[in-house]
């Protein structure tokens, strides 16, 4: 199983408009046959760092979430809302 | 539900011992009431980065979890296989 933790550092005026915009990516994202988990969470030292928690099966699953119709269209629209460039990690759980 | 996401900086000759020991820690962990899931997990950047993902009821079962034999026993071990001090951050289901 491989975790993903991408961080957003959402601009304060933006924070519900990032919540609303990522609704339809989690659901979708969930819905993948390859996902256990998918979560939006926020720091608890920020209330601007959104953060997504996954958790997909293998690198497959991962490379057909990243090509996805929900994904290549919802992404870029979450990445407006930031004030700066995010983090992505991938874990591999052992 | 709270994530922690806790990093740790293993010493390259000290991850297969980080491993090992983590064991009975993510067992009884599991056991805890308030647990949801609690996995261990390596950077797929760094191999010495072996990251603790865990997912709690409520801040109460954290609190508890802090407080219990195998925390305030094994986290000290674990510390002790560590180049540097790691991070740990807590984020907030949406």
């Amino acid at each position: 199983m491989i975790k993903i933790v991408a961080k957003n550092y959402v601009k304060p005026e933006c924070v519900q408009a990032f919540k609303d915009t990522a609704k339809e990516l989690i659901e979708k994202s969930r819905a993948e046959e390859g996902n256990i988990f998918y979560t939006l969470n926020v720091s608890v030292n920020d209330p601007n760092t959104l953060v997504f928690i996954e958790n997909w099966k293998d690198q497959a699953a991962i490379e057909s979430h990243n090509k996805s119709e929900h994904f290549t269209g919802i992404v870029p629209k979450l990445g407006q809302l930031c004030a700066r460039e995010g983090e992505v990690e991938l874990f591999v759980e052992i």
